[in-house]
């Protein structure tokens, strides 16, 4: 999985089919693996062998490698939701709104590359954040309306027939079911009951 | 907590202070409450005693009043939210994006309706909602632009002083926050991240 | 809908099939209904008629009266978790962790009670909880391994299959899957994580 | 942030307090922070500047470098719950509650370690996770008991003064607290209501 990367930096390979059938066709994988490369290796790996750290894996009879990349993906959504979450928290965070001695006035392409070194949140995901954001620091050329694709869905109902509680991976993904309207039918059921039990007026929509 | 149906419908107040000042306030208070009513008296409650049955309760020293009203609101956004999701999958169970077989086409306002008789999910909530639907079906003349009052953000902020999970109670909170914008940063974050590592197009918002 | 509470309360009938023959079938399903009953008339009922005020509906073709009673028990599992996360918040106010100026110790029983009458969150579900606190305040006698149907479920499954953020619906449903385990397996990757990148020595499991 | 292992990887530094003070400690920071090190340069970078790239930041007056630090662990909450999620996913798709068909035994820590390369989720938390994956497969030397600190409470905190949804980060920590107890009062509560309501047997605790 590796997007329109995938040429320059290689990508990982998630492989399920009948064994013998895979077997054969290592030396392709192997071949179309981005090995080893500059990855430090994983300490105790050197024990346990196999092809994972060549950048292949068999993952088990057909199906299971889309599944394992299914899983991948569900991840992923996860990530990229508590980055965006924690960089609206500085977005806003010079808000008016806020009492003068809380507010903060923050450069966050710059909070972006300070911590895509050495920091524990460094990854992948954190560098094109932080060239995203060089770019273009308020964002304001992206709309914010996020696609999910099938993965993302599949990853959340394995999950509820397993019965594994998986609280930020649907979270991330009702991100993006919200983000593609104006508003739900749901919060139209909140302002009638406010409107009904309260004589809430209606505030008009921000910004 | 009774908005405007207070006269109507009487309110129980929930009461903190001084308790030998709030005892010599028992009169006041007794005429005030909404009383025994005709709510079914709680079976177990008569070996009990006490004044809350009759719709008032002494919380406890100065305070106590304030943060069990507090954690009140939170639950009423918690349960308003409940019924708004749910009501938001009828909504969307005719969509023509979904497979012929599995589409119904619904009659929320009469669906509210039947459930306020006996059953599990029967509530002075569900009364104004249905009152709601009977009138405008659609609720087509609700913005879905939905307030919070600082009790609904206190209640997360005493659980988290507390170590208390509320993952409902928070999610409650936030459908709130983000109705009351067209997109959040984060979402800009999303986009901005899935341009840089997948090419991808974003699509125009929907409706 | 109405569990073992059906026969004195009265249950709703939520009903899928072919028109013509629960039409035929009417007088059986106005006979089983609980009938208008002493729930007060909806205003603006009046205007709209059909059967939802007797206590029955015809929701559609077959399947369409069991999709309505899917996602009510959704919506019940969200109620039933926004009223035990506030009481779990009374429950810790009076922890020994918490500054002693910001611990109140709530009586939860009188606190239901009092709620009961006249408050925005009074239910069905909050008379059923009165009455659990009143006998066991501090529900010792249960374990709080919570099982779910697969009404549950399928609830979130559709809400995915029609793109409808259910955050809470979600919420309360994992909360019921983690309560059945000791442990879950994201926990164990948790503390481990913490242990590589930290040192962090595990602190013994509290009560 | 760098936990034990900021010796061996340098650490970035987010550092707050007078302008002036700190500018004149710059070759300090300088001598402390990782610089360019391995990391390739951001895009774009080039025409920004500043020190953010050498792994140290100024970012804004006293209390602006704490108030990034905090976020920084709130988001690092969210990422590790990301990957716990999916793992514990894996975990059990060999569960034999499954349908035989849609069953996987799959190689958890091969395929965290094959994520490493070239993924979409590969970072650093990733290859800690793949190091105690290949010590441990089942992870049984872990207790699932799981700290937290004040930054990520701060973090939901600062959130919700500013009105930011948070739902992944909230999530995360939420996890966390419910990792320290048996169960909640809350899960009691919902035993209570079933017991209530429907008459249910509770079942004993799994496993």
């Amino acid at each position: 999985s590796g997007g329109v990367w995938g040429l320059e930096r290689g990508y990982c390979l998630m492989i399920g089919g009948e064994r013998a059938v895979v077997e054969r066709l290592d030396p392709v994988f192997r071949t179309l693996a981005p090995g080893l490369g500059t990855v430090p290796r994983t300490p105790g790996r050197e024990k346990a062998g196999g092809t994972a750290e060549h950048g292949y894996l068999y993952c088990g009879p057909s199906g299971a490698g889309h599944f394992v990349k299914m899983v991948h993906n569900g991840i992923e959504y996860g990530l990229m939701q508590a980055y965006a979450e924690g960089l609206d928290i500085f977005r806003n965070a010079g808000s008016k709104d806020l009492d003068p001695d809380l507010r903060y006035d923050l450069d966050i392409a710059d909070i972006a590359e300070v911590w895509r070194r050495g920091s524990v949140v460094a990854s992948w995901l954190l560098d094109l954040t932080a060239q995203a954001l060089v770019e273009d620091p308020t964002l304001s050329n992206y709309t914010g309306v996020v696609a999910d694709s099938g993965e993302g869905r599949w990853t959340i109902m394995a999950a509820i027939e397993e019965g594994v509680p998986v609280d930020v991976l649907s979270a991330s993904l009702y991100v993006r079911f919200r983000s593609r309207q104006d508003h739900t039918f749901a919060e139209k059921v909140l302002s009638a009951m406010r409107q009904k039990f309260g004589g809430h007026v209606e505030r008009p929509s921000g910004g």
